[in-house]
């Protein structure tokens, strides 16, 4: 899992730490006097230099391609680099897949897409479909800029300061923990939490790093007891996930009232879940009709699926019908909302950014399909007297959509070819 | 309207402060020491003591049931209380419903959702249609979390401490005041207001409390001169809680300006409500002629009204039509944004997020309308020349919106009759 | 462009300082005591008085005509004035049109709507189009509370008080740049800068002020490449523009890293755009084939462009068919996200918020001209075989459909006519 760059490989075969590196600041207390002055300020100062980080390929570095990886901070800061990697912060991010190796419904072929067949190294050329799909220069702005927090300290960290007090601010979680996707920032700040936090400090209410950070730990995935795709963990991880993070609220909560309140969360959790199932099948069902405008075979081919429906975690957001984009905010906004709102505590998240966009969604998708199924009716059957014409035009369409639903598994081959009988027989026994 | 738990009943009968609790201290320093230090650092320390507050039935403390009522705190901090009951947080907000006294408007059936008749103590079962559609998970995360400011000074103060510092900082209110359907947080915090008093503390701009708890006073809703749902106090009563508010807008703005400044506001509320009524005309009539899928008929019933069309603030946010569901954020989101924005100084609020979000909504809306209309007008005539068949049905349907219409109020008695006669005159005269 | 007002023209008048004002503080200390009370505090006090600022037209001041114009301030603040009316927030704003004369595509007609033929003095009657569509309420508190900056200092500075400490945060400038069409204030407190400053002070992050008005410039349009509409300025201004910007980036970044970074922005700007332009395409073709409902023919008439579809940034907001509702928030919303997103270095704004909605949005705006253009169709070749009148009926629209997308230049006269022939061949071909 651990990539080793050129940078880390170089510092790792070096022998002692260069105290200083006179030949950079030459120019660098010209050209770049802050980074120079924070990296005076800092611990690093006088023990850590230049080259002990940045190796010494300059021409590398002025073309953005010699970050410094975690590896090397973590030569000194073991315990941290080691609690990192097994957190969700060091599962291959930046790879803009997200490592499924803990879901419990994950499809064993989805390891080749950053994995060479027995290897756990990632590969480099690996991305998700949102990401290819997506420009450069968005993928390097939108994208990577969180997701690189796997192969990069200074995520958190900043460069070349090593203030604490800083990097202990819940702040510092904001940029990457934000937005329609994953409001974790906006909804603890106004939570009871955040807002105590903010009016009377640490003492009154918990940070970020408060309860994903106790005394400092680097796995921030502690005490979580689902995925970031918001799948349940395995029953006993869960189990003892849940247990590490009622250690945590125990310092000011009673173990009963704290195991109570993320039990609703959990059931929060699955009737939300539920919501966007029930979407899901209203859009495979418009699909089965051939009822999306555009179709999936009308759009240019998922990166990873081609001509197919895609309404899993790489479903893309762009050339969709209305229903899907409806769908898309469901499922990657709304029900992050309502989860995440509720275990942590912002009832605004929960109920009316979660819960009741979740619900309004729902109506305003199957509201659509109403009104597709009724212009498609019109097709079929005109205002006239049915004529042989469309009720052939019909027939067709009816088979063609039990059809995709056999093929997409939303019936068995029994089911398939019972219906299709009878479909075919009601047709017979009507001809004129 | 206070009710009285078992735990202020208990401690109303009690006849001295108990100032230690040592029995509940010997297991509470190690099971929840941040609480014990909290009381240990609050001015309660000494002389208010956990059976004070808690009552002594350990088993409903454990199950969650011995909430700390206001009523309790009401002994000792008299003044505070009462202005507490005499605000909007003390009017029943905690059944989910919250009081109507004082709407202009009201039903007077309505009194019976929480009162018994003849009585003005609420009952407890009672609650909103859309709590009582809700599941008990969300009900009591997404719902209870706020409406509990009726029955517990906690929700403000927190609990165990007593740092008035704390609880005089505008971040307190946030947690409840924010959102889509009343976000004064958001607007107070980016108003003049709120960036003064962010960047040069309460001397350059007022918090939350400077204006609505001048003072001190716990009487919230002093100077405001609607209800929460908008619509405006009787006129005596409006004059009078202007002044209230001029009184407090005179420290820093002469008189004239904030009067110009509030008459404004009133504006802004009563062009919002004109654009909100315009929506609702525009679905009821959608409802008339049967257009809306689902059609109220063909839901779950709602919880007060049955199968109805519901407008009103009982107005659920699941199983709507798509119209349905574009005024429902017209009438919860984007109203109270332009209105509340408006008389919170916020350009960005009252015009952005509020008028122009009502605009674009309604367009939306009538827009959708128009497809309807025309949805349907081609069911009724097809593409052929009209049949019998279709005429007939153009009737009946005709007959059918004038009914509903008629029904819900929207046409007397005698245009009723007037209209259908001309209805029927029309086809007879046009029979081949 | 400086207009003089009334106060100012009193205050060139004048010769000297008046000190002290007995005889306003007289009835001031008493009815406006907190404004008193910041200018004895101020740098002002015992130097420039009442009377100097406000003149001694009492019955304006009461009435709210005699605000302090800019020009007061700026004869002894000279240098800042000077700045202040090179920048964008000197040009003319607060007409609610905003100068055009940096514009590369601008039409030279527009400078009449803010000037005289031959003058540079704005006309004081002039406004935009949302601005003329709106009521006297909302363009007061909506549009003129933060399109005033160009004829008051106070914008910023506030009113009687002189404090620097408070003028230099950046919340100072969140209340006018926040909100859906230009959130710089949301996405630069989430961005790295924002939050190492939130955490850290100014030393470790930059604040608005730190890139926008560096050594307290008044000048913030210094290093900015692109009008406020987003057209980019000519190439030679351009890169000067950006030169001064890398400027500032250098105190902190090397130059070659800046400049990659800002020319990703360059490029999101680009793509963003074009996703627009393809929306603005796509409802050009359904207003060709008269498909938008409100048509524009319909709808109340553009204050300034009459009976048109209006997809520039004239734009209103209301009386739209759903597409192009859809449109004004690519348009105006999203747009802006993803491009100062990218610029301020804002990844969920960038991505998120900016290009996945632009995406999103234009997914439902193709997918409602599918929906529009099927229903379209039935209307002319229903269900049954093709009747002659609905087939001219269909040509008539073909033929308008054409002569409306030629007068909107979408086509040349020549394609026109080669196009209008070869439908009416088609259907004298295609006669029984």
């Amino acid at each position: 899992m651990i990539r080793l760059f050129p940078v880390a490989l170089l510092f790792l075969a070096g022998s002692a730490f260069a105290a200083t590196s006179p030949e950079c600041l030459s120019c660098h207390e010209r050209d770049t006097p802050a980074a120079v002055a924070r990296w005076r300020a800092s611990a690093h100062a006088g023990t850590v230099g230049c080259v002990d980080c940045h190796g010494s390929d300059h021409e590398a570095m002025t073309a953005g391609a010699a970050r410094v990886d975690t590896a090397v901070c973590g030569r000194c800061h073991e315990r941290a680099f080691q609690q990192h990697v097994a957190s969700r912060h060091g599962m291959g991010l930046h790879s803009g897949w997200g490592c499924t190796r803990t879901l419990p419904r994950r499809d064993p072929r989805e390891c080749r897409f950053c994995h060479e067949e027995g290897s756990t190294l990632p590969k480099s050329t690996v991305h998700c479909a949102r990401f290819l799909a997506q420009s450069s220069e968005m993928g390097e702005i939108g994208c990577n800029r969180c997701h690189q927090v796997e192969s990069s300290c200074a995520s958190c960290h900043t460069s070349h300061g090593t203030d604490l007090a800083i990097v202990r601010r819940p702040e510092i979680c904001a940029t990457c923990h934000m937005g329609p996707d994953h409001p974790q920032w906006e909804m603890w700040q106004t939570s009871r939490h955040g807002v105590l936090y903010s009016a009377g400090g640490e003492t009154a209410g918990p940070s970020c790093q408060g309860c994903h950070m106790p005394a400092g730990s680097h796995n921030v995935s502690a005490g979580i007891t689902m995925t970031s795709g918001m799948d349940l963990l395995p029953a006993d991880e869960r189990s003892r996930q849940r247990e590490k993070m009622l250690d945590i609220c125990a310092s000011c909560h009673p173990r009963e009232s704290s195991r109570r309140e993320l039990a609703r969360g959990d059931a929060v959790r699955e009737q939300s879940v539920a919501l966007v199932d029930r979407a899901a099948e209203t859009i495979r069902r418009l699909n089965d009709r051939n009822l999306l405008r555009p179709s999936p075979e009308e759009r240019p081919p998922h990166p990873l699926s081609g001509q197919q429906l895609v309404l899993d975690s790489q479903m893309l957001y762009e050339n969709l019908s209305r229903a899907e984009r409806l769908f898309f905010k469901m499922k990657k906004y709304d029900l992050a909302k309502a989860v995440k709102g509720a275990y942590h505590q912002n009832p605004a998240y929960a109920h009316w950014y979660g819960n009741a966009e979740l619900k309004l969604t729902l109506s305003e998708i199957e509201s659509e399909a109403a009104l597709l199924d009724r212009v498609a009716g019109m097709n079929e059957h005109g205002a006239g007297p049915p004529n042989p014409d469309s009720r052939l035009a019909g027939l067709e369409q009816r088979l063609q959509e039990l059809k995709r639903r056999y093929e997409r598994g939303g019936m068995t081959l029994d089911e398939y070819t019972a219906e299709k009988a009878r479909v075919l027989e009601a047709v017979r026994s009507s001809a004129p």
